[in-house]
């Protein structure tokens, strides 16, 4: 079974790393648009070999785990270039205008539009993780536009992986993706950016930061290539979460300013029932 | 050695733990408005007996961990009645207005502020747990206006509970705390509140939450009943981070309304060193 990775970083490799171990006769082929990504990936040993857009008329299998602009111009040369039968499938956290973009390709059924929803905020080969995947959940969008067997292929390959399944519209998982992730990760990046501006004349105020300021800016730590074209393509759905995120904020300063006590302590208890939303997650 | 604890919750009972264990001679009496919190806490063992008021004039050291707004109340009648040699300390998130309240109190000696930067987003006597202070942060303000045995011997505990001391004026302790942890409290509480407000009727949805949201909303769980007092007493400095926070965040919003691409990355970018000053703390 010939496995082609394209984007051999923490997600293309913790699949590979995977699927490698879930299928005797899987053969990695690696192709990354950076050389040294690439032997870094071959020495891990997640990679079998190196290889090019011309060979994946051989491909059983193509997983797209770029940055989603490259997903963007890639995935519709892997479509032109696979046979029929082949599973191909992307990882990317935006949805609908990939979607859009192979409507009408001749092998849209050799298509598959995924989102596990798992990774660090690391990135590149060495962040790669074994079983990445168990117990998470992937987000399969459109599913009724892919071939039987490609589906079959990909449900076998989620399962092995030990991910539980969830069915969504391209565009209901751009729009909820932006609050429960999009969202999280500019709050975060602000948090940051506020933080580093005012304090970075004082050299031992982050000792006073305790783990929960590290928890709040973890995501920060995100790499600014995988993030900067996820928030073009997710433009509108992320102003309008950013939007009721400030009104939220500007709010909760007014009752600040205002002496309100019982009404922030109430804003406060109110959310706290995010505990039993996070059971689930954590 | 006779300690008394006010307040037996995550801090007072993680306190009262850790000192059972480095001193041999503690005896632990706890002070507690709720009885079945002091039930509990003598349950679990790191209470030995319930007590008053009224006792005080025993105490050798007598901790407060209650709420900042409640510590305003006790920290006054504690010394009032503690003998000349006792040491008092509180735990709380604001130093200025407690430091302040004292200033001229005729056993201000006895008394060290002090702000332990250890804990979880849990509370009660169930969330106290051993060592928590290990490896941690210890901030103490105006070390000086504190008599020579009470330092001596509040050093003495940090030192064999593991924490490492940091010293700092009450005014600009209280400054840096609003960005290094207030802030992150109420971007998280907040950044919880818009996504349940979106989300409210969309049960599944929180399938598609990760580990990031979850990072980033963990300090939504924390308790309102703490939390309202410190910003209540630390209003000025929250607001003004809160301004600067609220305007990166539209400012960032303005970058992707205007397709700013190139800076919306260099603002992640710079943002990324983050890394490096998240080091000393996770």
């Amino acid at each position: 079974m010939n496995v082609f990775v394209i984007g051999v970083g923490l997600i293309g490799g913790s699949l590979a790393t995977d699927i490698k171990a879930s299928y005797n006769n899987a053969i990695i082929h690696g192709i990354d648009a950076n050389d040294i990504n690439l032997e870094t990936a071959i020495s891990l040993g997640f990679i079998d070999k190196s290889s090019t857009f011309a060979n994946l008329n051989n491909a059983d299998i193509v997983i797209i785990s770029v940055p989603v602009d490259i997903t963007e111009i890639v995935l519709p040369q892997v479509l032109d270039k696979v046979s029929d039968n082949c599973l191909v499938f992307d990882v990317g956290s935006t949805k609908e205008r990939l979607c859009t973009i192979i409507e009408h390709h001749a092998n849209r059924a050799c298509y598959l539009a995924t989102h596990p929803i798992a990774g660090t905020e690391f990135s590149g080969p060495k962040a790669a993780l074994a079983n990445l995947f168990r117990g998470k959940t992937n987000i399969i969008c459109e599913i009724e536009k892919t071939g039987l067997k490609q589906r079959e292929l990909a449900l076998d390959i989620f399962n092995r992986l030990g991910m539980r399944i969830s069915y969504m519209d391209a565009k209901a998982h751009d729009k909820h993706i932006a609050y429960v992730s999009h969202l999280s990760h500019i709050s975060s990046f602000m948090l940051g950016k506020t933080v580093i501006e005012k304090e970075q004349n004082e050299r031992d105020i982050f000792d006073m930061a305790g783990s929960g300021f590290a928890s709040t800016v973890r995501l920060a730590k995100s790499s600014p290539a995988m993030w900067t074209p996820i928030f073009n393509q997710n433009k509108e759905n992320i102003i309008d979460a950013l939007d009721e995120y400030i009104e939220n904020l500007t709010a909760f300063k007014q009752l600040m300013q205002a002496n309100r006590s019982t009404d922030i302590f109430n804003e406060m208890k109110s959310t706290n029932r995010i505990k039993e939303i996070l059971k689930g997650i954590e």
